[in-house]
This record gives C-alpha cells, sequence and structure tokens, in this order.
C-alpha cells in the first residue's frame, strides 16, 4: 500500500518533510516565489504535530486554531521547479498559549532558508488560549531543554 | 479619500472587476498559473455581490457559504506580469441552492479566458441549502430572464 | 533514506498521487477552496511525466512548457484540512502539440473531484509547438490506445 | 472610464495600497492564511514602483527581478473575509543591489502586521546585481534620507 501522504520522519528532536516544487511554486523570475516558503514551513509544522500525535481536526473539536505572531525569515538561496526541498522543523518552547519554533529548508547541502516563528493557540473566536493538553502532551517530548526564551 | 479598495462596477445584467496581475500570479513559464484565472473569477463574484448588497459575513451569519459543483474553463491567451485585467460575471439563473454564472476575462480586446460555472450554497457543516432570501432579492434583477438552465 | 518527496506511483495507464490538505488549502468554509484542486491536478500530471522520465526543467532546456487549453470540472465532495488525497492522472492522447488527460480526486472511496483537462506544448515565448520527442516517447507507452478524441 | 486596477496613491515618501479580503486569503481558522500577508507586502512594494514609473516588465528587458533576502514580519491582529485593508509601503534604502523596505497592514486603525524587508536585484539566472538606473532614479526621491542601514 502506497496510499498515505508522507508526514516525513522525526531524528532526535527535529522533524524532517520532503516538498517538490511545482509550477503553482514558482515565479516567472523562474525562482520559487518567496511567500510560498511559508507555506512549505507551515506544512512541517503540521506534519510534526501529525507525527507527534496532534491532527488540526482534534485541536479544532477543542476550538483550537494556530495563529502566528511573528516570523523572521531569512531567504538564503533560490528554489527552482522539480527542486526536491527538506523542511526540518525544531518545536523549542511551549508556555501558555505561545509556542517557538525554528525551522529551515535545505536542498541537499545548500540551505535555502530559515526561519524563527511565534505562534500562538487562539479559540475560533480569535482570541488567545492555553495550548491544549492534547498539545503540550505531544510537542514536550522534544522541547528545547535549554530553552530560556520565555 | 481613496481608502476603499474597488468593487468594480454593474452595466447592464454585468459585473467588471479590473484585476492587476503581481508576481504571485505568475509562473515559472512567464505565464500566469492557470489555477490563479479561478481565483479572479471567484473575486468577480464576490464583488457582484457586494455591489449588489451581500457581504460573505452576512451569509456566514445565516450559516451559509457558496460552493462550487462545476466549472467549464477556457484558456484563450496567456496573461502576463503587470498585466491589467478585466472580469466579467453574470449571474444568470438562481434556482433553490443552485447558481449558475458566466464570466470571462479580457485584456484589452483579447479574450484571455472564459468560464461556465455552477456554484451551491450550503451551510458550514457542507450541506446544500437554499439561497437565502438575502441572496436571492439582491442577485433577482440580475439574473438572464431567457434562461432555461434548470 | 528518506529524504525524497514521494512521486507517486504508476499502475497500469494510470498515475496515483498522495496529497494532504494543509492550512494552505482550506478557507474560511471550512473547505479546501476550489482553485487549489487545479493545483492537485497539476502535481498529478508532473509527477506522472517525472515517473515517465520527464522533468519540467528538461522541457524548459528545449524551450518548452506546458500550458492549458480548457478544464472540465467536477466537484463532488468537499475535502477538509488533514485529509488525505489521492490524484489520480491518465494521459489519455497526445497529438502535435496538444495533450489530453483524464483526472480525478479521491479521498477513501469518495470521489472529490474530477477533470478533463486539454493542454498544449508551449515555447516560453507563448507559442504552441509540437511536443517535444522526449515527452512523446515517455507519455506515448500510456495513452489510450482506444482514444479517439482528436 | 473605470477599467484600470488601482495601483493605490503616494502620500509624502508613503505609498498606500487598498487590498481586499476574499475566500482564497482565509483558512479554515476563519482568518487570513498567514502566508498571504506577504502577498500584499509584495503587492504594495510592485504598485510603489508602479506609479514611481518602473514596471517589472521593463526591469525584465534588463535582465532583473526583484528577489527577498530577509523579511521580518510581526502579526498583530486578524483580517478576516470582505475585510478592506490598507498595505503601506517605505522604500528606506537602496544600495547597489540591496533594497531596504519598511510596510505594514491596517484596517481602519487596527495594525494587522508589520514588515522589515531586504531585498536584491538579481539577473534572472539568480545572480545579484546592481539595481538598474531605472529603479534608482525613480525610488531615489522616496528614500529615508536619514536611512543608515548600509
Amino acid at each position: 500500500m502506497h496510499e498515505a501522504p508522507s508526514s516525513g520522519w522525526i531524528d532526535g528532536r527535529a522533524h524532517f518533510l520532503p516538498v517538490r516544487i511545482y509550477y503553482e511554486d514558482t515565479d516567472f523570475s523562474g525562482l520559487v516565489y518567496h511567500a510560498n516558503y511559508l507555506r512549505y514551513f507551515e506544512r512541517g509544522r503540521s506534519e510534526f504535530l501529525r507525527l507527534a500525535g496532534v491532527h488540526h481536526t482534534q485541536l479544532l473539536a477543542q476550538d483550537t486554531a494556530i495563529a502566528l505572531l511573528s516570523m523572521n525569515m531569512q531567504f538564503r538561496a533560490a528554489a527552482r521547479i522539480d527542486d526536491a526541498l527538506l523542511v526540518r522543523t525544531n518545536y523549542d518552547a511551549l508556555h501558555g498559549p505561545r509556542i517557538v519554533v525554528s525551522q529551515s529548508i535545505m536542498r541537499g547541502d545548500t540551505l535555502i532558508a530559515e526561519a524563527a516563528v511565534e505562534a500562538c493557540c487562539i479559540s475560533l473566536t480569535g482570541r488567545a488560549k492555553r495550548a491544549p493538553k492534547l498539545l503540550v502532551d505531544a510537542v514536550g517530548a522534544y522541547l528545547d531543554p535549554t530553552s530560556s526564551r520565555f
């Protein structure tokens, strides 16, 4: 059976997700349109959670979605049509409603982009709320023990 | 004051919405990525409704969204970065939950794309439901009196 | 090694590609935004070509991209966040510059969407051109022997 | 005649572009999908250039596109379907290939998002190159005279 989309894999504290570059990802410059890297980063964060046992549908059933507070991105090299990229995701810290994530995108040994992300659990009315136990339990084992960002 | 985004204008039964082509709209072939024309068609349908007095937030407050049933598209010519396009939208028929729309996209005198669209009112659980009175009242005056598509 | 994105698999004449639904794919109705199905269909057509031995970069090196002429889509059921979909792609006919493809998207046994697609080889200046030998050789074995659409 | 898409307006050093939120912009949380703010920021940068006399097609004719080096974004409040937003863009500095831009998005008096952007002129092969005279002449009058970021 080959029927499930890949959720990537976890190695130590880091999650890795392969991403292919399609027509939809490029722009007329021939390179990947910069905003699309945020889509790949979000796929990485979502697949990490999936492998750790949390689906967005479960969060939704607890009136919870994840919204971004800030994102600091560096675009290091350009990706192109047909490229096979690898998204690395580390959940570094989780405190109350806030989540700190560090991510990168590689093509082989070439660093394509990096992101430092702060996110937040929200209710579907848009208000910040503590991360549900489901999320804390799933991500807890992967946090950075030396993190002092909060 | 120039602060509102343009909702285009209605001329007879037809609505017209100007659309600019940006980086985000193109792909590495140098042309507009085909799926993006569906975004412009949807903007046209939404702005027609807005000028006719219906906002999606009002429909939402009545547990109504609009989902597509079918779309028959012809791509006639290519659009490129910086192009100024004009989306024409006609609401042709409205019957129970179903909505029939015909649309085209022009660049000056050049036909870029055409679409025959069937849509449907749904509740947010995804079930078909009759078009709310709000929608019927707003669109009624613009329907095609000769339409016999239902 | 798990480092490559999946290109799906070919079974008989048909290619199958698993696709996961992310935040980026949905809209405020809670369902997948309709234009995004065109992105999955395009991924399916591209991965079929990749497995058959043709990369877009190779076509590009021969001044060839693939543009759509028409697309007839039926939206049969709604997909949602976290869904695992399967895109089926059949290349049915190839004649001069024109390519005929039929596609569907399933979630388990549920038909989500279908598309009848006509595409065309173009040069990067946007003109139609015969399909390069590379493409004809790769796709030839998978065409529909009973096709009489041209 | 109402046929041109709005390019917004320039007031002092700042450019303003109205943007409407459509189905395509939202996700299942009911809010605007975060990566889409980068699309509005890019539209703002492009329309500023257009009003200042530079079209991407002209840059392209000089083998120049604009790629991002870094982007530091703060998401301050959520936007929703039907919202009318206003993108403010300031070109602060231009030095060799590099461009520094500061941007914000408002909904009325509410700050939705802010971005500090570093971009770079590239050739279509992806290499950094000095900003063409066309660009320097157009943007020069709007730069921040106190900028010392380089």
